[in-house]
């Protein structure tokens, strides 16, 4: 059966050229980057390479980069790390409601040691408004985190803007960048943040590869408390291939960035009025145009989104219904709720994010067969049944 | 020029049959584990696998597995976890003096939220005596953490004795194993501890796997905040590769743990007797029987680690001067200082670890290189010739 992967957001394939890499320090050069040996030294020199590789994606120094195992534990690092080294400025965090698990249950796990939270509301397209989070800081707002891209609506934020606000405020601003970085432009210049997270496995790289950037001079404490690795500020041997991998991933995505984006904004859109045209009350979920090139979510009326996912895997199509990190939760989306969907339509969810070997004739096969699936599961609805009752009417 | 790896406390080479458990999940093999379609199940079942195998090597059930991306993760995970979990039961924590950095320096952060930490000394051998622990504990006590082996000095500690004293007390005992799994029999009912740590890079499995055991029933609080995996105490996307080749290294370590330590341990002694008749003033640390089989160290008088490791390694040899997690950071070792050992003297430290590719050709190429590399530094070095002087008179 053709197998047709449409699930970027919850994992990409890893570039062969970035597993071309990995491989030499998965065998032979398998040296400790802390060991003063040769054996150590040459995985030494292969993690700040990378680290030069992934300082470049950004627009960062490679010293402002400190390597970590995932996008959630950069994120968990930019949270505690930072509130708990600028405690001294303030306790109170404005984070927008469509952030990741891993900002919201950082900043829920900073609330028991006394931080305060206000959560900034987003429109019904996911869009946070600059002027609202500027609305919220206080005097005693130590940290904003509001993320740059949402992989489960697309959604992109204005995160220069926000930043913007806050300049000259004392308030550091840090952005999930996870699902961005590698697919769109991200600057951490140009979008004048502090802090920013991103993440291996939304841009081919390996999993278990992750960043924080952390602007020069800022405060900082430990996340993970251990040994001298990553400048004093991250403990546990490095994991070289991974961060080796991360690197090129870095550097490919870079360079083909434009290409990338283009061929996966054609196939968006493609699919985008392929599907709302084949299928009543499916509506597009996140902003019409500032979204992600790669990323197409909806919510389908009348059934729910794990059904879909079944059955559209049973004809060799994988997507999902939000975040890989609450798929199984099975509770409706605080993303879509966040703006402002009721929980009936918001358990409708369903996401597909192309990646770079998808190709035209798969988004027509996922248009060839998802009408049927969704003909098929409302029948069984009795709420559909009851609508189209009503319809008739 | 002869290569000769002497450094399993810094990094194991990658077993082989690990890597070739991985290469799938590093190719086709991608999706992620917390998707509900097929590509994210393969993966799911995969990690659930491995679960299987790590619990099989320390006789847990797999419920009682939990994936890390290294030792000093779950280090931070356990201590951290565990004194915000159940912070209610008291704030006291006892550790042994000669713990990693993950574990002091984690409770050093937990001492900012209001923790007090009792180090437990130990004897000139690295040993801690099991009733110093019963003597530190209080009724405020909340966790006690001893490590199960110390990389630096090789001493095996007396874990069951202490989880023992400490049992009907209601204090919870966590050991730091990494240094330990994978390399001696380890059986968490048989020590009778409720959390251990370990870490693939010390027994030929990937650099960024780990895991924390953690007993059933126990209650924890998550470490790394996010998503669901790991029933929602670890977030973070699985790093299937990573966590996979772990389970294979597990699965090897089980089968092959006595026929690797009987050839270690013989290697081990032909270094120590070989090596302490062949240079004057070098002094074994650590136990003389209680000790990794695969570990032997020493105190070189009149010179330090790291002109030793250098000089070693221009001939070919790979070495450490302790932890590679402080190795650069050129201070004392914390362990040697705890031992009672004198600064001058623990700086000439030096450690000798051997891999499963070790054969006694290259320990017979150690002590012909390494005695004329210690007479060539203590000759520039001026408290070697006062020594002499001295001597002579």
């Amino acid at each position: 059966m053709k197998r047709v992967y449409l699930d970027h957001i919850a994992a990409t394939p890893l570039l062969p050229e970035a597993l071309d890499v990995m491989l030499p320090f998965l065998r032979e050069k398998f040296g400790n980057p802390q060991s003063l040996h040769s054996d150590g030294q040459a995985a030494l020199s292969a993690v700040e390479e990378a680290r030069e590789r992934v300082a470049r994606l950004i627009n960062a120094s490679p010293a402002e980069i400190y390597f970590t195992a995932s996008g959630t534990e950069s994120n968990n690092f930019a949270l505690k790390g930072l509130a708990a080294a600028n405690k001294n400025c303030g306790t109170h965090l404005v984070l927008s409601a469509v952030e990741h698990q891993s900002v919201l249950n950082s900043a829920k796990t900073l609330e028991k040691s006394g931080f305060k939270t206000s959560l900034v509301p987003v429109d019904k397209t996911g869009l946070v408004r600059a002027e609202d989070v500027e609305k919220a800081l206080t005097k005693e707002t130590t940290l904003v985190s509001v993320m740059l891209a949402n992989s489960e609506v697309g959604t992109i934020e204005p995160v220069a803007e926000i930043a913007g606000l806050c300049k000259g405020r004392s308030v550091i601003v840090h952005t999930d960048a996870v699902a961005a970085v590698g697919n769109i432009p991200v600057d951490v210049q140009a979008l004048g943040v502090d802090a920013l997270s991103l993440a291996g496995d939304q841009f081919y790289g390996p999993k278990g590869s992750g960043a924080l950037y952390l602007r020069k001079g800022l405060r900082i404490l430990p996340f993970v408390d251990g040994g001298i690795q990553e400048g004093g500020r991250r403990g546990g041997t490095e994991n070289v291939a991974a961060i080796v991998g991360l690197g090129k991933a870095a550097e490919v995505a870079l360079s083909r960035m434009g290409e990338r984006a283009a061929k996966a904004v054609a196939l968006r859109d493609k699919l985008i009025e392929g599907l709302t045209r084949a299928a009543d009350r499916v509506v597009l979920t996140g902003h019409p145009e500032k979204r992600l090139p790669h990323q197409a979510s909806f919510c389908v009326e009348f059934i729910e989104g794990e059904g879909m996912l079944l059955h559209l895997d049973m004809k060799g199509i994988a997507a999902s219904s939000g975040s890989a990190c609450t798929s199984k939760a099975l509770k409706a989306s605080h993303v879509l709720l966040a703006m402002g969907m009721d929980h009936a339509l918001a358990q409708g969810s369903i996401v597909f994010s192309s990646v770079e070997e998808t190709e035209a004739g798969d988004i027509e096969y996922l248009l060839e067969v998802f009408p049927p699936i969704i003909e098929r599961l409302r029948k069984m609805s009795p709420i559909y049944t009851k609508y189209q009752e009503e319809k008739k009417k």
